[in-house]
């Protein structure tokens, strides 16, 4: 059996993200496949952004799982809309910080976060207390560059990865790294260069690939989110939302 | 000086909250406005009816501060888009469920919460935990009536809510009650009296009046929420949301 | 209906203190009356001075209820006798750490808490960990002023006072400012003022008259802190205390 | 070298402690000495009972260091005074509660707390929690015995204490017991004895033996508290409490 | 590519596990080899049977590692020798204990453990407070049966698992189950259908297969356990232990 | 009586510890006996290390029981075997950070740990969370030394000690210090005298003679660990470990 797995870009934005970046995460056994969303903010970078995010990626989530999909995941370190998405689907639905800090935490037992911009940190302090892992969790670093310009310069950006890293291991002793924007992907190997050149191997974690194992590695065995957690929306009427009445 | 309390009810449905039931939280010095939401859910019962209601929440909280509006009240024990608000608006916005939980610690160290319906056990106790009171939660308990069959018959919803408020302190231990939905506002007298009977003076928190008073005095103070933790949104292109942009 | 919170500033010095100096916080709804107590120390700067102070605290507590106050506030941040007094007294008693605590927990998540001595960290740390808010307590900072020395140069207090918050925001990461010592009321808008002009809009907290609003608030709600936590000690013999048996 | 430990017991009745009754805890090597408090309660059962015996002890506990003793131990599990003593002393100064919570932690990783009335629990959990050990904290039990009946029968109040500390193994599935009020000394036995009956191998912890033998084995070790945490009252005016100017 | 992930059963005991249940667990993309070890304890039920195990499985997996092995899985869930063998390894090593619990927080929140033997308790507590997730961790239960009678009455066990999976969701309010005894594999399907029956559609999880799928994910990741926190160990004399020098 | 403790140092090195070093922590009523193991590491630096230490040190235990001892004591840091020896004996082990972390919480709230290298952060923060003390842990610091080098040039070592010590005082605003490795012992009134002159008055524990003086303590009050917790391993098959069957 090949799994099917949906990727949700939770932004309006053309050409942030491509089914064809996510190539990569395929493999013989594996199909991705991605979309954006149809209404909603051009880049998350705060609560509000996610709020407007989130009946988008209701909308794409619903679909996906109707069209066949063995599992969903958002595209975005926020993880917006993951309970919401938990209630309205059985299939399994991650988010990359989710499985990033769970996965960091198994790896190196205390993970630095490093992201985009410093306004970040309320709220990922919140999703990780959230997420029960606020003990295992380091420091939260910025490399001050908004979600629309990291593909400007990202021979730049690799080294401002690279030096927060080194900062995360020696000066919050932290085990592991993750990158805090899943606009980073693909710059881990970068990074973890960068810290092997020091002599430090540390575990450097890019969340959507990791992510999409994961969701693969779930629908194998049979598991999805607990409905008894996350049951169904019961029906109501709803105004406006057309596609999720 | 008077201060204008705003208290926007996060469902499309008429007739369950009006200004006339928050005539008794005004006084000489506060005038109490309410509104519901133009597009959203029925009523909050999950995850999903909150992610639904906040971009309506968020148009009503902006329009209210730019009417003079010298605070916000949501009036769902979910507090739903507290944090989108709080970035959108400079005036207090308050959730009902994280000022009862800080009063309650307050007054009684260990609160129950008591609410309509068992499945929103996981809902609130993540609220609590990113509230930080984790420490301080006894216990969940709900009387298994829906949002909107709450006045039915409010003379039995008394009576169970009473019971609930006893196991809360002889079993749980608790030393404060939370009425766990906004739509039980104004039944806290009949519980105090079921414990009172039984010999435990133990506070009983109907959140909306205490919320309205917490943002009057907050606003007394010149006090608000962190703009360092809630920073103004970013300007960025928005699709859909016409009033949000 | 008028309130009327009677504050108790828990030492025996003249002149630290006066009605007139809470005249703004009083309103057309609320009445505020003061006194100091009658033995104990000259000022409260450690754990042994807190425990000289209480039973002349009690006295005045006891006395207040007796005289028809609405509720007690203790105008000292080690909160010294909270619990005792509540388990002697029925109406509202308040201390300014537990409330500055809760309500910067609010507003801004994290706090920071300056205070006048060093030596007063662990005293503080235990206190707010009693509270159940260790997780929400950023740290902890000192102007090196002695408490009876603070009205002798308000203007470079405000300035030391100024430059700890400004330490708080940016290498706490703290989202609000609580200042720790009643005698410091007054200089939160100067310290409010230091941070602004940085660009950092954070609550700065001012005890005091936020604790006299939160007690008003409790008692236009019919609120008080737990009898089922707080109860009323029973008959005994006690030596010593006269106006306490 | 003979270690000499004085225990404070921290109330005015007569004849509920003597000298006698800690015979069984010295030894060839250690002398323990007792005295009550000269102004006070008759018996500690709530927090106001501990506001008042805590000068009393202060003025003893001096006595005690400048007599050349060299550990005090205050004789009740509410600690009484513990934090100011410590102040105001340089020799350990010892509470049986800390010392036994810590043991327990120990021995059994997670303890239940077996006291006399159910009003204490608060007070319990508070002091527990300021202690650190609130996740090694299993449960509280009363037995519903004021503390100046303890006396009238013993041979049932041994028995109460069994069954609660039945229930503390089976279901609280605590791994240590602690007799929670000081005058359970000596009923370890039975305890113990009422558990192996079961066929559990539980230890419970009688907490003033131990506390003089923990005092003794700091003193041996050149250990006292840390100064730096407890550090020496300044000197200040205080009215009332001449023997503490 | 191919991953080969071996499984490491750290017990002397013949015919408990082979190569030929682990089938299943294989893929067009996974090879999964298996092994006992050398020396060591026939069962694992306690503190002293793991510590008798380790070097065993040290030696295993130092082989396992040396003979072209992706990754090593021990098949115990008391996770035994997974730090040192991270010190000796540099290819993932994994413990299904930690894997389950990280991912049943992942899809419930909060998780019962359900294993053989009561006397297990604590130290499944141990591990799970070392992993950072106590406030993940529901409860814990037991069918009492001892290790090497699982296989006895595969039916019989089945049905006591359903129900301790009942009571998990009922009365612990627990969002996933794991099974924890890796002698329970293959019987998630009957429990998950028991709690179906129920109407209770909870993730329970078989910790073997997807901590094997969860090692393949990570070496697809390229990610590893950080050597920062587990650094190969130095070069010293050992006595004993042949092939471990 | 006189109460015999039987220290165990779990390498194969000689000459690193003797009965000798071991006569100051004897007294009239205590006798100290001592020895190293057969097989295992020379010295204990990892995970690694320890795993290979237990088997050795568990005959050791067994062997002083047999033989009359009243009480074990495992002479290193990272307290290995611990939990192991405690199923296997009923007379009370204790290891030295255990006791040590217990006792500088009671003494100073929080402490810091200072040890020989960096690379042990892991595996002390692991431990210190297992005993539950993660609260009151400051922080780790290492004088990159190895176990094997202690002997070298004491002086040089008290001095970095020192150094340390005041870091953990002025920056880490610790409460205690912890000397880390058992091979610093004597070395505590040296480190004590480095901080008084600078007026800091605060406890440096040598955890070994603390450990014995409270294992001599526990066995004069009748205790030892919860055989509860650490049930006797059940008979079974041992291979290898001739002496442990």
């Amino acid at each position: 059996m090949k799994t099917h797995i949906h990727v949700i870009t939770p932004i309006i934005t053309e050409g942030f993200r491509s089914e064809e970046d996510l190539r990569a995460c395929e493999g013989p056994e594996i199909t991705v496949t991605q979309c954006g969303i149809a209404y909603g903010p051009a880049s998350i970078e705060c609560e509000f952004d996610e709020a407007l995010s989130v009946p988008g990626i209701l909308e794409k989530a619903i679909a996906a799982e109707r069209e066949g999909a063995h599992a969903v995941v958002i595209d975005c370190m926020g993880d917006p809309g993951l309970a919401a998405c938990r209630e309205a689907l059985s299939i399994p639905v991650l988010g990359p910080l989710q499985v990033a800090a769970h996965v960091a935490t198994m790896l190196g037992h205390r993970f630095t976060f490093i992201t985009v911009l410093d306004r970040l940190r309320a709220m990922i302090d919140h999703l990780v207390a959230g997420y029960g892992l606020t003990g295992n969790y380091a420091a939260f670093h910025a490399v001050d560059v908004p979600v629309l310009d990291i593909a400007h310069d990202t021979r730049k950006l690799g080294s401002l990865l690279g030096e927060k890293a080194l900062t995360a291991v020696r000066d919050d002793h932290a085990g592991a790294v993750i990158l805090g924007c899943t606009g980073f992907m693909g710059l881990a190997e970068v990074v973890t260069q960068t810290l092997r050149e020091e002599g430090l191997e540390v575990p450097v974690i890019d969340a959507i690939p990791l992510t999409i194992r994961m969701a693969d590695a779930l629908v194998r065995c049979g598991l999805t989110h607990s409905k008894h957690i996350y049951p169904a929306p019961g029906k109501k009427e709803i105004r406006g939302y057309d596609n999720l009445r």
